[in-house]
C-alpha cells in the first residue's frame, strides 16, 4: 500500500509519540500546530486536515466532511458523541469511511472502577477510613452492621457494552443477581435482559444501578426524576457512562430525600462541575473527576491499539472497535 | 438428650438475643450479670460459668479449665487467639472439649473487605474522590496514570484459610498471578503455594501482599523488617488479619521512605491505635477500624450459626468451625 498521510490530533506524552512515530514511520504523520488539551478534547481547526487519508484523535466532524481523501477514522477515546448521529453516520456510510473507537483500551479500567465503586460503598469506606473508633461503639457497631457483602443482592447495569459485559465478569463471583438494559439486545447476552417496559418493577428491586449509557439523543436524561422515584428506597445509583444521561436535580433530590443511600459518580454535566454545585457537598455522593478508562500507560496503549488498527487497515481485515 | 446449661457472653443486639432465646429454648441459657462489650471482648469472671455444659462467646480459658462439665465451646469470632496455645489446645484433648468458631460468618465479609482496599488502591480512590481537577491538568493527568486494573499483576496472600481461598476466587477474573502462603499445606490448594525458603524471591515480585494471618506465638511480627525490606519497590500491603502479625515500626519506614506505595489495614496494635501513632498521620496509610468481618445483622448471624452447630451437637454430628 501507498504511504498514507495520517493526521494524529490527541494529546499525548513523548514516550508515547514515540511510539506511534516508530510504529508508524511507514507513513507521514501529520500533527496539529496546537494540539488538544486531553483525550476528550476537541482539536482546532486546520487546513492541513484536507489531505489525510486515515484521521487518529478527536478530529472535528466539519473537517471529515471537508477531507476528500480520508478512509478511516480513529478515535481515542470509546465515547463517540461528537460522531454518532445520523448525519454524520449516512455520511460515512455514503463516503464509505471507516470509523473505530478505542473500547479496547478503556473498558477493562472502566469496569474495575465501576466495581471500585461498588465495593467501597459496600464496605462503607469513605466513613471507615475516616473513623478511629473502639470496638464495641456505637459508631464501630454502626458501621459493621452497615456493611456488606453484595451476596443475594441485585444489580441493573444500564449500557451493555464491552465495559458492561466486563462488569458482568468481575462480580460473578459475588453472587448477585445480575441484570441489564442494552437498547439493542442480540440475544446472546451472559445475562437476562430487561426490556424498557420492565424498568419501574426491576428498579424497584435493584439494589445497585450502574449507568454505563453512552451520551446520545436517545440516552440525554435516562436517568429522569421518573427513574429515580422507582428506584428501591435505600439503593445504590452509579454512573461511569456520562453524565448527561443523568438529570442530576433529580438525583440531588434522590439523594437527598434518603431515597438513595448514595451516589457514585465518575461523570457530571458539566464537567468539572461549577465549584458551587450542590452535588459537591451532598455527604451521600461521591465523585471521582472522569478517571474511570483511567490506567498506567494509557496512551501507549492508546497508540498500541491504533497501531494494531492500522495493520488491519492496511490488510483490509476487519478493524478492531469499529463502530460506523 | 437431656436439657443443656449454655453459657452465653457475647454481646448482641436484643433481636439477636431473641432469635438465640427462641431457638434454645429447649435448654438453660445462662447470661454473665456484666455483658462483654464486643465479638471480641472477653468475659469477665462467673461463678456460674462452672455449671455450663456449652459455652457461646469469649469464654475465659481459666473459667473453661474450671467447669467440670463443660464439653463443647463455641467462639463467637474467627480470631481464637485466647485459646490458640499448646496448653490449652492439650486441656482441651484431654478433657474431650470440642471447639469451635465463627469463621463461616466472616470470612466472606473480611474477603470481600480485603478486595475492596485492592481496588481502592488500584483506581486511587482516596485522592480520585477528593480532587475536583479539571480534565487534561497535571493531577488528572497523574491520577489517570497512576490508575490499575490489577491485570497481569501479582498478589502474595499470607495466611491461607477460608477467607484467602474467598479472596482467591474473587479475584480469578482479574487475570492477575495469585499466590499464597500456608502454614500447614494440604496440597489441595487452588492456587500455587509458596515455602518460606522462597519468600525473599516471591515477596521481590508481589506487587500486592494480603496478610491475612491469625495473632499466634508463631506468626507474630511475621512481617518484620526484613520482610518489608525484601518487599518490591511500589508495591502496597494490606492486612486483614491481626496487627500483632506485623512489626509496625518496620511498617512505617517503609512507608515513609516510599519502598511501600501504601499500606491498607483494618488491625493495628494496639486496638484502637493511639491517637499520636505516627501511622495515623501517615498519607500512604489507610485505616478502617477492625470492620472487616462487619455485616448486616452480624449478630443474627453468629446465632444462626451456633444454633445450627447447637443442632449437630445434639445430633452428634462434625461441628461446623471445629478447631479443635
Amino acid at each position: 500500500m501507498d504511504r498514507l498521510r495520517i493526521y494524529v490530533d490527541f494529546a499525548a506524552p513523548a514516550d508515547a509519540m514515540d511510539l506511534l512515530r516508530s510504529g508508524a514511520s511507514a507513513h507521514d504523520l501529520i500533527f496539529p500546530l496546537k494540539p488538544a488539551a486531553s483525550v476528550l478534547g476537541k482539536g482546532e481547526p486546520d487546513p492541513r486536515f484536507a489531505a489525510a487519508d486515515v484521521a487518529f484523535g478527536q478530529p472535528d466532524t466539519q473537517a471529515i466532511a471537508d477531507a476528500p481523501a480520508l478512509k478511516w477514522v480513529h478515535i481515542s477515546s470509546s465515547g463517540i458523541t461528537r460522531y454518532d448521529n445520523p448525519p454524520f453516520r449516512a455520511l460515512m456510510a455514503e463516503r464509505k469511511i471507516a470509523v473505530s473507537n478505542s473500547t479496547s483500551v478503556f473498558y477493562e479500567a472502566c469496569a474495575v472502577h465501576a466495581l471500585s465503586f461498588m465495593l467501597a460503598q459496600a464496605r462503607k469506606l469513605p466513613l471507615a477510613l475516616q473513623t478511629r473508633t473502639p470496638g464495641g461503639s456505637d459508631t464501630w457497631n454502626a458501621v459493621r452492621a452497615a456493611s456488606r457483602t453484595l451476596r443475594g443482592e441485585t444489580v441493573l447495569i444500564l449500557g451493555f457494552g464491552a465495559i458492561g459485559r466486563r462488569l458482568a465478569d468481575l462480580l460473578r463471583p459475588f453472587h448477585m443477581n445480575v441484570l441489564a438494559y442494552r437498547r439493542k439486545p442480540r440475544g446472546d447476552e451472559a445475562v437476562p435482559i430487561v426490556a424498557p417496559a420492565d424498568f419501574p418493577r426491576v428498579a424497584a428491586l435493584a439494589d445497585h444501578v450502574v449507568n454505563l449509557l453512552p451520551d446520545s439523543p436517545e440516552t440525554r436524561l435516562f436517568c429522569n426524576r421518573a427513574w429515580f422515584a422507582s428506584m428501591k428506597p435505600g439503593s445504590v445509583f452509579y454512573n461511569i457512562g456520562r453524565g448527561t444521561t443523568v438529570d442530576q436535580d433529580a438525583l440531588l433530590d434522590a439523594l437527598r430525600s434518603g431515597r438513595l443511600a448514595a451516589a457514585w459518580l465518575d461523570v457530571a454535566e458539566p464537567e468539572p462541575l461549577p465549584g458551587n454545585h450542590p452535588l459537591l457537598s451532598q455527604p451521600n455522593c461521591f465523585m471521582t473527576p472522569h478517571v474511570a478508562g483511567g490506567q498506567f500507560e494509557e496512551s501507549k496503549a492508546l497508540v498500541r491499539h491504533f497501531l494494531a488498527n492500522l495493520e488491519r487497515f492496511i490488510q483490509d481485515a476487519p478493524l478492531a472497535d469499529r463502530v460506523m
